[in-house]
């Protein structure tokens, strides 16, 4: 007779804080996912604008685990669940399982908009972080040489869709790569001719934020030279523009679509009932409905606070880690799961250099002050000591000598 | 009228040290290149073996031109020369040139084997570094969960072909990075399993060494579990094997290629006569015969010295990109180019933590202050002072901790 064995699918900070809670716990970990690293994805964003590296903000899985002895680690993807037979099913193998976790996060949601899913390009991973850097970088190089004025008009055009902390940490570090760096590396350009467009379907940016953070984080992107617009829904994108629902058309050699996410698409393919966003519906202990065994955390849980989905943020994955943890410890001794409550730390956005919003409980802070924090907490949480300190070397000599040493056009041969 | 126009094709060594070289010339210099970026080829291997990141050894040209008021850059694929219109074509637009130095370089040479083309991994530019570095981990990923035994020895042995500088230093590192590092992220890993071959058809490795120090690079390389097989020629590569000449097979489910290398495909491209390795026939000012104003350099360069070719190194290329660059600027004030004489500074070749050979004229090193004299002299001449930093921490944190942070399996979404 084995120990029960627990599988965590996703190793992002749902699933990894999860198998950490069981590790004195009497059971098998598994964590099964479908790269072979951990992503720091509040940092994604910087490898996109050619800063940082992808080591610098992700690290070995097993690297990770190496801590628990009762942790092992499966890359591939999943394909969906036997809950009858309580069999994880993936690409490489099939798992049996005693618990199952279900923590495979959230991806880009193109709302259906066949335009948007072609020529938009998501941010939620690694690879789609690093596709966007060769991009920007080759829009570059393209515009150098192109004779006809429209299409260098497009090429030097970038439009972000989404004013959520995503899209304006994306669009302060376009504009801050483009007007403090690139524009030292192309001698002819005429930064006029460069454009950076902010769009957001609501009346305001950040709108998790209160209105004098929103406003500080408006005047703020328009400082670094972003043109904000609201209330503008898009209708279309294509090759070199976006069609917003108006009828007006923004030239746009590249679009950055952070305006919708779902839930992965692991969801849909266990066939249980899904909510708003594509997230698996939960009971309050995070249980999915009919299956005991089963729990989902992280942006893929459709968990209530009562009143209101949890947003899909870091905090609310650990926090539902540790406590589905702790539930299946107390079910493998014979108890129950209990109902998890999300304890809110507060949250932040950065705008680029010098500029950041925080809003922690009762304490709100923006510009110089906010910037600090956001450094202070990130650097303390990226993943390990040495991206620490690589980190920092990278950031100061960027603030310092304005300079991004990423530039590279790079792709691994297929 | 203009200034008389200089093109360079390709940013290496050569390329980029001849622009430099013509910085105050009344010239305009056009430099060009597939990539946007110079790459410092001698730890190419150290992206491949997860200790490096790309940034790290590569820089934008466009930031390394920054100094030269002459120069610009246009990023293209070099596709043939117009000799008569002088005109160099490219994949994006043809330009016309006054004087043209071809420097685009080397590439892996399967020596029309089509089951080395297939099957064998090159390692001459970042993307083969980076997919070799994918293959490794994947491979280890794969045997962690393949239950066939047969299957899973193919997958946990390695064969790298050619024991020159490039094979020895490759064997060195994948033999580290499995038996310092990636034991411990496999903990059901039986080390017996793993085989690391360096497979030669010469009686000895690095032939270009005296006798003593190939010994002691052989020495070396057995005491770091390397198993080194000479006068062996490979007959053919399968996914799962090399068979030798003699009709033995080894299995390997990696085959890394560093046997052959010939001169770049633009060589051929261009028409014009190339010698031994697919270079360019040169005169001795390494301009082609017939065509004054058109040079070549560094491993492209069919260059001699009287009795032999000269070897496809970094010195030679360098050497080569100041000379013709001093010989253009002598042929705009009307003078002529003289003769081309390389000064051997020496050569060195590392086999991993603690182990280096170097050949500096009658100064003959090895083993730990071999290996003091190469960091020394790759990281002095590693491409800038942020990389210096950066390289300095990956080298110390791997050397103390025995740990390589790059083990991502990591591509760009095309």
């Amino acid at each position: 007779m084995g120990r029960p064995r627990v599988v965590i699918a996703g190793a992002g900070f749902g699933g990894l804080t999860c198998a950490r809670g069981l590790k004195d716990a009497p059971v098998d970990v598994l964590l099964v996912d479908r790269n072979n690293y951990h992503l720091f994805t509040p940092l994604l964003y910087q490898v996109a604008s050619a800063l940082l590296e992808p080591s610098e903000i992700a690290r070995p899985v097993r690297q990770l685990i190496r801590p628990l002895p009762n942790a092992d680690f499966l890359q591939a993807s999943i394909t969906g669940v036997d809950f009858k037979g309580r069999r994880l099913l993936t690409d490489r193998d099939s798992i049996g399982y005693d618990y199952l976790v279900l923590a495979t996060g959230a991806q880009s949601d193109s709302f259906g908009n066949a335009s948007v899913a072609e020529h938009g390009l998501g941010l939620k991973d690694l690879d789609e972080g690093l596709a966007l850097r060769n991009r920007i970088l080759s829009r570059f190089e393209e515009s150098r040489w192109t004779r006809d004025p429209e299409r260098r008009r497009a090429l030097l055009s970038f439009a972000v869709v989404g004013g959520g902390p995503t899209g304006v940490e994306m669009a302060g570090a376009i504009s801050e790569l483009i007007r403090l760096v690139l524009r030292k590396d192309y001698r002819q350009l005429d930064i006029n001719e460069v454009r950076v467009v902010l769009i957001e379907a609501a009346p305001h940016v950040l709108g998790a934020f209160v209105p004098s953070l929103r406003e500080a984080a408006r005047r703020s992107l328009e400082r670094k030279g972003i043109e904000v617009m609201l209330d503008a829904k898009v209708d279309s994108v294509t090759d070199s523009s976006v069609r917003l629902g108006g009828g007006q058309e923004v030239a746009a050699g590249t679009v950055i679509w952070t305006a919708g996410v779902k839930g992965s698409d692991v969801g849909k393919a266990t066939g249980v009932q899904l909510v708003r966003q594509s997230r698996i519906k939960v009971d309050g202990t995070l249980q999915v409905p009919g299956h005991p065994v089963v729990f989902v955390i992280g942006d893929l849980a459709g968990a209530s606070d009562g009143t209101a989905m949890l947003p899909m943020l870091i905090p609310v994955a650990m926090q539902a880690g540790r406590h589905v943890a702790a539930s299946i410890s107390d079910m493998v001794a014979n108890g129950g799961a209990r109902a998890f409550r999300y304890k809110d730390p507060g949250i932040m956005a950065t705008i680029g250099r010098n500029s950041a919003v925080a809003q922690l409980g009762w304490v709100h802070m923006s510009g110089f002050l906010g910037w600090l924090m956001w450094l202070g907490v990130h650097l303390v949480n990226v993943i390990s000591f040495r991206s620490r300190i690589v980190v920092l070397v990278n950031w100061a000599w960027d603030y310092i000598f304005f300079d991004r040493p990423v530039r590279l056009i790079v792709r691994a041969r297929p």
